[in-house]
């Protein structure tokens, strides 16, 4: 059994600023930022009598829960499936200097997960000969990494909805220390809070989440609700959809093509949600 | 002559959405949501006899300024150094596909720019023997794109960074339409507006405004201020500085590494700009 913290670790900076405020002068004053920096992320592969080694990306983040970041993101990316998939993630030995402690991982792949670098190398830069359009982002996403979602549940009461920000606002320690993380937080139907991550970019927040309910073997999400505290971009329907998430809320706007692929996958989509308003974009029967 | 608009071009996409408020009954309405699609960006390279094409990246886009946004990416990631590195750049002709229209743009370097494409690939998707953390990460960006900025100008009066942000927001049409869309802008040290993209990523936004800037051949950009709508990430502190812009505000929080970024490259950032009030963050000799 995995076991895992149900809140964000706090990683924060602590900076000499100087604070303007109206017509006064600058005071000095201490400020706490939001930690940033590199996680590299490296992958094991292969029978076991010729495991290969290689480095599969680096993200900037927030230090913290590194581990589940690089389950989420092996899973939104398509190379694992599930926690079978994984013999297990932990930082790095051998890593060749002293600042890079800590900020390197190494996901170690079960035998039989076929990798393929070349598709993967196109992904982030690539040549592509299938077009390249919302439908066919769609498209590539829906083959490669997010199994079908079920038509039915999670339901939810509209007033249930309401109630979401809120939670998330409370236990967002990070936030409230700092102003400058996202969150992405998981819900039952009822509107209990299960599980939030923090980082200084939305995908990690998410990744990490994901990542964390990957390795407690949650996986898939049917009956879930992710708030999100921006904005929802494709990438974030993308990597709800691959955990199985039908419900995906966000406290900001959603993109055009994150509500043309929430379509198609059949995920319900909720926009600016706060307040005690909120739109529905998308499969709209799921609220209640 | 680069001839180009000061404001944004308007993306937009309508959607047939539910809208929920309080306890009342979901009521039908409009919305329009920020266009969001692929944008290819593919290179021309080489010697005039011996012409190569080559994909080099795929990014997630509203629609609009796209010649802009390939011209500030390839200067951000140390393709080009000025508008003396390209020959043109335009919509691809040989798309594969009727969607694809509009979505592709090649960019031609000139014959003298040499380009290392292990060393581009290295960046997304590395393997990196120089260490990873967040000095290094300042290091090789230091090294590869950015040139030092000037230890003088602009001096901004304390005042004048109080009134960014209105001004931002007035012209601000995407965001006043959609609530989805990043802005960048561009200011005088007087705060009178140059220049304003917008778009559905923040990094886009930015190198929209850079590629702007770098056709109309303003680089670099020593004299003048800009203001982002979100936060301040390193990598945002990074193409900033690489083109040359030496006062970076933001309307929400800088992370430890875009500080300390900031503190080595030797550029200003302004964090929280709004409501009257702002920190200083690094290099406070510049506001007075």
């Amino acid at each position: 059994m995995h076991s895992f913290s149900l809140l964000p670790a706090a990683s924060y900076e602590y900076a000499h600023i100087q604070k303007v405020s109206g017509d006064g002068p600058p005071v000095p004053a201490t400020d706490l930022l939001a930690a940033e920096e590199p996680l590299e992320i490296r992958l094991g592969f292969g029978p076991e009598d010729q495991r290969q080694h290689r480095s599969l990306a680096i993200t900037m983040r927030t230090p913290g829960h590194d581990e589940e970041l690089a389950a989420g993101f092996l899973l939104s990316e398509g190379i694992i499936r599930s926690k079978a998939d994984l013999l297990g993630i932990r930082p790095c030995p051998d890593v060749t200097k002293p600042e890079e402690a800590g900020n390197v991982v190494r996901a170690e792949l079960a035998a039989h997960v076929a990798i393929d670098f070349d598709s993967l190398a196109r992904h982030f830069y690539t040549s592509s000969s299938c077009g390249v359009c919302g439908k066919t982002s769609i498209a590539a996403v829906q083959g490669a990494a997010c199994p079908a979602l079920p038509r039915t549940g999670p339901h939810l009461a509209y007033e249930v909805v309401h109630q979401l920000p809120d939670k998330l606002r409370a236990a967002q320690a990070g936030f409230e220390q700092t102003g400058g993380q996202h969150a992405a937080a998981l819900f039952t139907p009822a509107g209990e809070l299960l599980l939030l991550r923090e980082d200084v970019g939305r995908h990690n927040a998410l990744d990490k989440l994901i990542g964390a309910a990957l390795l407690a073997e949650w996986l898939p999400l049917h009956q879930h609700v992710l708030l999100v505290s921006g904005r929802a971009s494709f990438e974030l329907v993308q990597k709800a959809a691959a955990a199985g998430i039908a419900v995906l809320a966000a406290v900001g706007a959603p993109s055009s093509l994150a509500v043309q692929a929430a379509e198609t996958f059949g995920l319900t989509v909720l926009g600016f949600v706060r307040h005690g308003r909120y739109n529905i974009y998308s499969h709209p029967w799921r609220v209640q």
